[in-house]
């Protein structure tokens, strides 16, 4: 029994029978407005829309048995999305079978990257992103996003490319805008706007509750979808006045495609596929434990990668587009009451339904409806809270958002997250390079050190006291020389010769070799000028270390345990 | 008669005249001493070897007024002129007019990168490398200088290029090695070998004292290049048997050059400028801290790097060549008794005379005995001695040394670099990344808190008490979060259901606004749980940033001064 279920996730073979009902209705309410949202971000990524529901199916049943989140839906999503287009747009022609083979071909190789990363456990790496890195990057991307989709509310053709040629050539198309579809699209764009803004409150004063309101807010996107189809039908917009819409659907579900890229086209999609997976992980896994905290769960960032890894492998097969952790998507799933991945399962079997049955009514769906809808969903991903936030606490922070922002929207994603992992560990390591160090003194009666400059502190003349809060490393050392020169001359100045240092390694948690050959050095320095070097509290891995170097041996002062023993040994009697 | 000497160095409006002797004497010695040395190094850099007379001329006067350091000598560098070789070589033909104006073109633009960091006062870029990975750069690069000369040293030609390159070609081309070369470059290094090794106490065995015995030993290399030089005339080695020799010299000292690169070529030369400037920097700067250190003085970084930079430009329009700081140069200079810059004027001084009246002895020196005394010279750098105290005492910095040395070896010196500055950041980054995490408990009878895996300290059931020693930023939160939760999950097996978490906080020195996203969220997580989060000993600029944070008004627990206070509140009465 133990031995037939060791293989299935825990939700599987202990699923709690009391959430049944919860499962079924979130996971029929998912499947169904996330359509437009699935139709839209295929759209986005250049691909045929039907895309975007094919791979809302089996990629979603191979994230719900591998994954650890409890309720987050995997899908289309939109950065995704647009990596995928800002990747492969510049090699081949959006939608065609050359386009569509690279397409397959990138959530391949992502999924193949997660899946390793997450087979070594690499789940950790996720961490190389700060949150203001990662907010930077949604944010610039989403705004790029915006701007891809100008062209197709407005009905003038767009060249891709970058934000500049993108923003030049809408703007010299923009008086050619196509009427009948600017309404159409317009139209929609208000729609979303007043539903998002402001139908909630009209409805709870109407006197809906607000639990029906915010379910009525979710199925706007997809009223608008509806209305939109059935007013081109009705006015027979697309075949009188010419309004774009989706166009020859094939019909069905699609077969597992095996396709075998070659190894040209392997290694030209390395790079962007390794950013793909990076920005794939720690997004996924960045949305999994926002949903696992408010819920009270833990999530696994190894089991994560493989469940987002299998679903892109998978995708790649049925689809062939890439998919992620999405967190609209994912609080769609929450919102409808989903309690376990069985919702998501029963999204991806309604999906099947979605497609074979409802396909050929997508034919007539207006495209600029649908850049309306990516256009509110990209617009609702600008984060300014963390931008604010990192702003108020942390101005370095608040650099790397916006180098990270503006080097998306400047250069391209790739050189965004670039710049993100550049300044937020080039900050680390700045800082690191600026310690804090303090001039202690002891408070008198007590056996307690503090700065002199915040208490008053008892101190012994020509005896120095320093204590430097942070690891000694080569970065930093220039710095702490420096510092600890000049108060060794103010202290000279102020009183009779310096006979002793005190370096106090309370805050010390490394020293690196460079660091251990720069105080050989200045032991030699200061015991020339007739100066001892002590040290106290150093802690037990930095002295484990510091015994088997060249400085322990040569050392001119003594080894105290405490700051308050040297204080003890050195002051006059 | 202040404001007249102002813009005067120091040593020159206030100079000692007790040490007017020892400069005059030291500058005509090291003259004479570094001339086969000047000549080696162009020859290596691919230029005709009177270069490296003209460089050691006008760039010395340069560095002399601007520099900080009392002795060290500027002049040709065994590794600049290798990156000079290894940057050219594969553009130009070596001993062109083209790779001279390349030559000079390189210097000029990595003197003005020199002189414009030093305007702006960036002399602390010096410390992006770390001493093992300079070591291992500088061992790395000296192995490749030996492996360049192979082929002079026993006449052969050696086609440039990588070190395979080389290798190949010498092994391919030594069964045809020209016997005389072979016996004149062997007979040199043998003779350069045996006064290096054994010369020293053979003197001092036959009576002479160690000073002397030091300066004949530092004279050997000259001694070694006049007896190779009288070998070829004497026995018309080069007429007769075809021994490679330097060959004409250009009469005198050569113009003020006035070129003006075309903006292509500065253009292509930008980035091994840079890292030619980087390396300069770096060693230049370690030279003269070293020497200092020995003499009790001090350098100024920024100084430093005006010196150098004027020295490079200098260099760029009067022979062309790019300088450095050396340490074998400044080695003699010390050893000749310099006491200011005024010995490096004498020794410029004294090299114009050189030039004008010994260039034509020059003709029939052989490069075999060049290539022998580079030999030497390279060997003489690889540090070994640096390598095996890292092996001791950090790993990782071992692990940079090696990974920087192999780099440049069989990538060449620019992966090296990079590979040296990437595993050293990325040691630090990963180390900050795996922080080191106590639960604490209180010494009986005491107020002080200790790690509970190494004293027996009482602790109060359903709390615990935990210190992360290490810095809270978005690289090391999820390893934090996972102690956290594990500790409080033994502690739950444990004891009584866990009531309070007390994060003492002493050794955290920042917390990034991730670190504060993260601790919201495990506030609120734990929370939900029963547990309240207490902070303790917050260091004061981290406290003030908190307080404007959002975790500060939803903490769920208190702040408490120190872990005793938080320690008497919490225990049960």
């Amino acid at each position: 029994m133990i031995a037939s279920t060791r293989w299935l996730p825990r939700w599987v073979s202990h699923y709690p029978k009391d959430k049944l009902g919860a499962d079924l209705s979130a996971g029929l309410i998912v499947a169904v407005l996330v359509i437009p949202q699935s139709l839209a971000y295929a759209l986005l990524a250049g691909l045929p829309p039907q895309v975007g529901l094919y791979v809302s199916i089996f990629p979603v049943i191979a994230y719900a048995l591998l994954g650890s989140s409890m309720v987050q839906a995997v899908g289309p999503v939109a950065i995704t999305a647009l990596m995928t287009y800002s990747v492969l747009s510049p090699v081949a022609e959006p939608g065609s079978p050359q386009y569509l083979v690279l397409a397959a071909a990138l959530s391949l190789l992502s999924g193949v990257m997660l899946l390793v990363c997450g087979l070594l456990r690499f789940g950790f790496l996720s961490q190389l992103l700060s949150r203001p890195v990662i907010a930077g990057f949604v944010s610039g991307s989403a705004v790029l996003i915006v701007i891809s989709q100008l062209g197709r509310l407005v009905g003038v053709p767009v060249a891709g490319g970058d934000t500049w040629q993108m923003l030049s050539s809408f703007f010299s198309a923009l008086p050619n805008s196509h009427v009948p579809t600017l309404v159409v699209g317009l139209g929609a764009l208000a729609l979303l706007v007043i539903s998002k803004a402001k139908l909630g409150a009209w409805l709870v004063h109407a006197g809906m509750s607000a639990v029906r309101a915010v379910v009525v807010i979710r199925v706007m996107p997809l009223v608008v979808v509806l209305l939109g189809t059935l007013t081109v039908i009705g006015l027979e917009l697309d075949l009188r006045f010419g309004v774009a819409v989706v166009g020859r659907v094939r019909e069905g579900l699609p077969g597992f495609d095996f396709f075998l890229p070659t190894l040209t086209t392997l290694n030209s999609l390395l790079l962007p596929a390794f950013i793909m997976a990076l920005i794939g992980m720690v997004q996924g896994i960045a949305v999994a434990q926002a949903l696992a905290i408010k819920r009270r769960e833990r999530i696994d960032a190894n089991a994560e990668l493989l469940g987002l890894g299998a679903a892109n492998v998978v995708a790649a097969f049925h689809g062939g587009m890439p998919v992620g952790g999405g967190l609209t998507r994912s609080a769609v799933n929450v919102a409808a009451g989903a309690q376990t991945p069985l919702a998501s399962i029963v999204t991806a079997l309604t999906m099947i339904a979605v497609v074979l049955g409802l396909a050929h009514w997508l034919e007539r769906l207006p495209l600029a409806v649908l850049a309306a809808s990516i256009i509110m969903a990209a617009w609702a991903m600008v984060d300014l809270k963390t931008l604010r936030q990192a702003w108020h606490y942390d101005r370095a922070d608040a650099t790397a958002y916006i180098g990270t922002a503006l080097g998306v929207l400047a250069f391209g994603l790739e050189v965004g997250i670039v710049a993100g992992i550049v300044l937020s560990t080039g900050t680390v390591l700045y800082r690191s390079s600026q310690p804090h160090i303090a001039v202690m003194g002891r408070i008198p009666g007590s056996e307690h050190f503090r700065n002199i400059e915040r208490y008053d502190a008892e101190t012994i003349p020509g005896v120095l006291f320093l204590r430097v809060d942070e690891k000694l490393f080569f970065g930093n050392l220039v710095a702490v020389e420096e510092r600890l020169l000049h108060e060794l001359e103010i202290l000279q100045r102020a009183s009779e010769p310096v006979t002793d240092l005190v370096l106090v390694m309370s805050a010390v948690n490394r020293m690196d070799s460079t660091a251990v050959d720069v105080f050989t050095e200045l032991n030699e320095d200061l015991q020339g000028r007739g100066i001892r070097m002590h040290l106290a509290e150093i802690k037990g891995p930095v002295q484990d270390r510091l015994q088997r170097s060249a400085l322990w041996p040569v050392l001119s002062g003594e080894v105290f345990l405490s700051a308050n023993e040297a204080f003890e040994r050195l002051r006059p009697p």
